[in-house]
């Protein structure tokens, strides 16, 4: 059984993601890239790009047409469109591909939702209420976004910061136990329905260096995680930690683990990007479907120079059809 | 002009140090090793390694003998030597194997400070009275420690942690300006004199997520950072940033400068150790003399059998003959 197609939605129309969508379709032989068909304004990839774009009224047409032309549900016509230039009218349209792409992957007929970047402050500026994409689609799918995890995956580490956008003096006095419970539940069950592993082994890394030395540098460990730690195992979850942070993510030590659970943002973002900068995948778990984006941003400065790096959207793009072949599998 | 023989302090005789130490000394042809010798007891190295071993009276012997022995200079003897078995005479014996090999490289005839792992519970125990074997050298030197840096460096990565082992949540309020200026000017003094580097060029870590977004991720970096930063390029230090943490240390983003200050422990530990994890060197700048150590500890439970990987000490003796060099070259 194959899975459908999966939606792209490209993202703010004069950064980078028609460009990186548009280069993913021409990688598609030499990736061995899952169909999939943009959803967006033709004109922000025509802008960028001399490939065949076909033009389809639904889902159920994109893979026919997927090997010679890069398959596109236009949305309606916004203003102009000036590569790097971003505007109210290109956060409308941004908003727009990703509002109909969100509500397509929520059909059986969709294999699941990459979105390319879109400009916060702008999307701001015209009404948006959600703090960025994820929460959004998280609502579309009646899912409350305090459930769901957000993933970063690249060829050889995955990782799930536990808290995100917060100032780092901030994060010891909102973690919980019950926060790291949560989210390591959910990053089992995500790792189990989207990934096939079993019984997922999760590492948690500790807060302070060298994991606070048995308090002596630090009781965050001592109050927090291990507690977590010990509820999660006695409920079969595969963890252990705290791990001292700097000597969990060198090659031998990454093998040990499907995913590593990390107190703060930059915890999980600088190995991830240290050793995966152009291919790091950003995945919601706990979502009805499956959904990926490129772990990068909408790159105004380089939009429309033919110099952007598709390797995370393919790696995007990669990952999503994974998850959907593994959810049909395990359905 | 050459370099004096270095000085290599075995550490805790029931720990690693004595094993990796005579590993270098079978790898010094393969990795064209400076000639160094041995400070410590040699039933040390005995008790794991059957290679041969010259006993020499003074630093000046040890040249003449190092292609075909181990040059080791004896300290007083102590008690019975069992690898894996730590105990407070082994911590007498790394006591005074220090002593021994910090004051010996005092002398122009050395050409720097190499010093094995030690157990510092157990130098506590026999009322060793500093952190660190750093603040004991650096005492030893007549400096006091808090003008010295810890700067860790692997082959593609330096990196300055301007905190160390410090709680996490006591970090932001430690940090001052005036801790940044005087770590940076003496990280800059420290690569143009042990690596011969005109101008350093130094980048600094933003401390919150995104390096704070302008002030929408916390304030460290308008607060700290960037006033640091204007007074260190008003004085003629090539320093940029606060960048944003998890998009400073792969791989092109590491060719833009020579050393990265990093606020935190692990804000430098994890990159380098993710890096670099068996071949990481401390080396300690704002000394009189070169000193380096490898960044692992001393791995009493695999002492004994043959399974400690040599990389760091054997990278901590290059290092420290490279920074001798340069001494040389730029005294």
């Amino acid at each position: 059984m194959e899975i459908g197609p999966l939606a792209v939605a490209l993202g703010d129309p004069a950064g980078i993601g028609p460009e990186i969508v548009a280069k993913a379709w021409d990688a598609r032989e030499a990736q061995r890239l899952a169909p999939f068909f943009a959803v967006g304004d033709r004109r922000s990839i025509e802008a960028v790009w001399q490939g065949p774009i076909r033009q389809i009224a639904s889902p159920d047409e994109a893979a026919a047409h997927f090997a010679d032309a890069l398959p596109l549900i236009q949305i309606s016509d916004t203003g102009p469109i000036i590569p790097g230039q971003p505007d109210l009218a290109g956060a409308r349209c941004a908003l727009d591909s990703l509002e109909l792409a969100a509500g397509l992957a929520r059909s059986t007929m969709v294999g699941g939702l990459v979105t390319a970047p879109v400009a916060k402050a702008q999307l701001y500026a015209i009404g948006f209420a959600h703090p960025g994409q994820t929460e959004f689609v998280a609502e579309r799918c009646g899912v409350a976004s305090a459930n769901t995890v957000m993933m970063l995956a690249g060829p050889s580490l995955r990782a799930v910061p536990i808290t995100t956008h917060m100032p780092l003096r901030e994060v010891a006095d909102h973690v919980t136990v019950d926060l790291i419970v949560a989210k390591a539940r959910a990053t089992d069950r995500g790792l189990s329905r989207n990934f096939g592993i079993e019984r997922p082994r999760l590492a948690i890394a500790g807060f302070n260096p060298h994991a606070g030395e048995q308090g002596a540098i630090g009781r965050e460990e001592i109050d927090l995680i291990i507690p977590a730690v010990e509820q999660l195992r006695a409920e079969g979850i595969d963890i252990v930690g705290p791990l001292a942070a700097d000597t969990m993510f060198h090659t031998r030590a990454r093998a040990q683990y499907d995913c590593a659970l990390c107190l703060y943002h930059d915890q999980a973002l600088i190995p991830l990007k240290t050793l995966h900068f152009d291919e790091g995948v950003n995945m919601t778990l706990g979502l009805p479907i499956v959904r990926t984006a490129p772990d990068h941003g909408t790159a105004f400065a380089i939009a429309g120079e033919n110099k952007a790096h598709p390797g995370a959207m393919i790696a995007a793009i990669a990952l999503a059809a994974e998850a959907a072949r593994n959810r049909l599998v395990h359905a």
